[in-house]
């Protein structure tokens, strides 16, 4: 009784003991798939939850596009999506995010020196970050959203054996047209504002607008924001944009995204990415996602015999939030079986 | 037998009798809603088939965002949208269009110095150049598309016993905040290139993958482009844009579009401007329209007791010509009756 006093105790004093601090994996010089090298590659990644003693209890959560640890820790916990209670979970930081290595963070490669990289060098430098630092050998299962869901395709085909469970949700195994011409779009607003001297907030202005446009559905922001209402929601949503933009890593990780497909090392043969894979996977889509189209993941989902589920209401690639308890309900009925 | 071979031997030489070459209104000092004045207004159009006797066959077409009375001879003809062996059609150029007054072609008021108008400005040239030089003083019908659709809703209600028919495809009565988001990014992307000065070559380029991005449906470019044509498909596009773009007439019909709103005259009350309609409407819209969305014209048909028809396919904004057959066939159904 006092020991669960003093517990209590601790933890209104310095907050939940699962809250994981950021925590960074030195890996030094970092090879890309191109050969380039990123020097002193630096790790970013929060843990929550305890490793069982057999370690068969380790969740990976890659972050999605310009997401970092710290905000998949809003997902994680008793109740949330991947439930701290029973998983280890280690979020981990993607490159170029400004948490792990990042051209706004490099201090050898800054800026526009930084080598670019694409979703398989995140997939592996997370992969010596868990084998050669966190000594994990084998994952209960990954799961990511959005570019996290790119990365968790990646994974699957690169390391089948590394994992029991996959889930992705409104990630793509590979890109689509509607979707390269989306990312062309922010990235031409940034290469061209930055060639031509563009002050930095009208490119994130720019950028912002490119980005919001699709990341809901038309039919949701007409629901949500009437005509005369339009200049005060995107300047708040400007506002809050710009809070998480650093223009190099947005750029890094567009092009990533731009290239991503995991059967480029495969000579482009879906049928044998999806032989290769071993993991039970569940896959998750967005009707009427403009982000990322819910083609690709559906087509390889038949490849796999995998699990999916389409969510079709009118939030686009934000649609699993729109419906978050029917969300957390399916995850968790996969990972708990 | 001998005057029909020479008539087709005319045809042959010089083209169809119907086709119209460009003409042009002389209105002096238009003055605008907000008071200001265009100098040496001139509205163009271009007239097909026959007026007859008691004037009973005049059917006024207004161009679209960014087109000419060139462009809608294409859906003129027999056969075509717009039958001109029993209508007298005038193809009328909105303001702004490079054709009527503009920015890119007035000596007095060039570019940046061209005063802002707005789509009743557009309606109100046309009723004088009908009026006051065509002589004309009663429409059987008005047919619009887009932001043609735009001034025919504009049309109905500011002269509502000029016509006896009207039909709308694809446009809208009012804007929604998708709608305004979109033209908001279009006018960043030209206003702060300008400002910056951003090559113009550059700034068509972002003007131009936002306009694409929204043209279709997400589903319509991952059918047609695979991610490896995106290249070859952004070039090609981006040529043919920038043919018909002229900066400061783009932004113009773009600041038109954003402040339109039929009932801004009238309180902003729906139901007054319906009552004020007299002209029996027929009102076509695209569900997945993502440049114009299809809600506040069905929500305005249903004010109206108008005759509706949704296109359904993939095309977007585009549907009606994905569905050409079927549209000239209702049209002609309905002007017809």
């Amino acid at each position: 009784m006092i020991r669960r006093m003093i517990l209590l105790l601790f933890i209104v004093l310095i907050g939940p003991i699962t809250a994981s601090d950021q925590q960074r994996a030195e890996l030094g010089s970092f090879k890309l798939e191109s050969g380039a090298i990123i020097q002193d590659c630096r790790i970013g990644y929060r843990t929550f939850g305890t490793l069982n003693g057999n370690k068969s209890n380790a969740v990976l959560f890659p972050t999605w596009f310009g997401g970092i640890s710290e905000h998949l820790g809003n997902l994680v916990g008793p109740d949330k999506l991947v439930d701290s209670t029973c998983f280890y979970i280690i979020a981990i930081d993607a490159l170029g995010n400004g948490v792990s290595s990042s051209p706004s963070n490099s201090t050898q490669q800054p800026n526009i020196s930084f080598p670019k990289f694409n979703i398989r060098d995140m997939v592996n430098s997370q992969y010596r970050t868990l084998t050669e630092i966190l000594e994990i050998d084998h994952l209960y299962a990954i799961i990511g959203g959005s570019m996290g869901g790119m990365q968790t395709f990646q994974w699957i085909v690169s390391y089948p054996d590394f994992m029991d469970k996959a889930v992705s949700y409104v990630g793509a195994p590979w890109q689509t047209g509607y979707g390269r011409l989306v990312w062309e779009a922010e990235l031409l607003a940034i290469e061209s504002g930055l060639e031509n001297k563009v002050p930095l907030a009208t490119i994130t202005e720019q950028v912002a607008l490119i980005q919001i446009m699709n990341a809901y559905t038309p039919e949701y922001r007409n629901r949500k924001t009437a005509p005369a209402e339009v200049a005060v929601f995107r300047q708040d949503y400007i506002r809050r944009f710009a809070k998480n933009f650093r223009i190099y890593d947005w750029a890094a990780q567009l092009r990533a995204m731009m290239a991503h497909d995991i059967t480029k090392i495969l000579n482009g043969d879906r049928t044998i990415a999806a032989q290769k894979v071993k993991a039970e996977t569940f896959i998750l889509v967005s009707q009427q996602d403009h982000l990322v189209s819910p083609g690709p993941a559906l087509e390889f989902a038949e490849l796999l015999g995998a699990q999916t589920l389409v969510f079709d209401n009118d939030c686009g690639h934000l649609a699993p939030g729109c419906e978050m308890e029917r969300f957390i309900k399916v995850v968790h009925k996969f990972l708990n079986n």
